[in-house]
């Protein structure tokens, strides 16, 4: 298991991790319970305030405890935790303990009771901030609201789901495009 | 320029496509304008419908095209194209015609007005299906209603935005996971 130092991150930057498109690990917590969903439906909608958009499914365990609480954090998980997160993503918390089940460590949250993953790469602890779309398109609304960032690598090698399951694996991280861009838009 | 044959792709599984998060290219046109845009906020909101949720700002020039014509196309460029990708993200097709600007061939589309990028991997017609959450959100729902993917190769080299002019490009494809997954759940 990967052993990240992490330190505060500028919320309104993490398009960074989150827009290369990563399969990401949700954990919540409401009441007694605690779960972990694996998920791959996200997208980056604003940048002040730090919105996301997430697609949960009502079949998941964590939909509820993320809908009732209002709360949950995003963690980044690298590829050494590659077939843990498979197995998350095929278990159901209605059964086991997946913190438990599967060696991870919870860690608490500034700003959220939901527990942060200290094995992944990045935690950012969200509050749902527009329930409005859940029961059209599942679709929640999320604030980062604080984030934590390992102090190294600067990138992290990050897992994305091609469905069937295939992954494809992140690769070379590049900035010989960086003199393309007009200042305004870095 | 790279040059693929395409063939028809079933629409309900474009994710294996999207889903890890490439930069994409959003052509579209309306009355005689026709334009271009680089997109990195997209995901994946259904199967079936094959449902696509992207932010699309107001101040580009692609937004009222989008909004209007109630159509467009997602095309998939590989990191061939990733100067062309950068540079169609930092001009506006209120100056320039960015397919006669940066040599790109228009091909027509079968269900949408809106041009396919040829040198493109895939090509995703899309059609506006809500426009609900465009006033708060900047979110259109898209609905891919007819796909076209390269024969070959079988995984694309995309190109993957983390912000500040920096890209990081897929890596290795692997199906090594995939033993661990359910059987329902692939």
């Amino acid at each position: 298991m990967p052993r990240y130092t992490k330190t505060d991150f500028p919320v309104d930057n993490v398009r960074r991790f989150l827009e290369p498109g990563p399969i990401v690990l949700v954990s919540s917590a409401h009441r007694s319970e605690t779960n972990i969903m694996t998920m791959g439906w996200h997208m980056i909608m604003e940048f002040q305030p730090s919105l996301i958009g997430c697609y949960i499914w009502d079949a998941n365990h964590s939909f509820e405890l993320i809908r009732r609480s209002r709360q949950c954090v995003i963690n980044v998980p690298t590829v050494e935790l590659a077939p843990t997160v498979v197995k998350i993503g095929n278990s159901s918390g209605r059964n086991i303990d997946k913190f438990a089940e599967f060696g991870l460590t919870p860690t608490p949250g500034e700003q959220v009771r939901a527990p942060l993953i200290e094995e992944c790469y990045a935690n950012f602890e969200c509050h749902l901030v527009d329930s409005s779309l859940i029961r059209k398109y599942s679709l929640f609304v999320l604030e980062v609201v604080k984030a934590h960032v390992a102090a190294s690598p600067k990138y992290p090698k990050t897992i994305h789901y091609r469905g069937d399951g295939e992954f494809m694996i992140s690769g070379e991280n590049t900035r010989k495009y960086r003199k393309l861009f007009k200042p305004e838009m870095l």
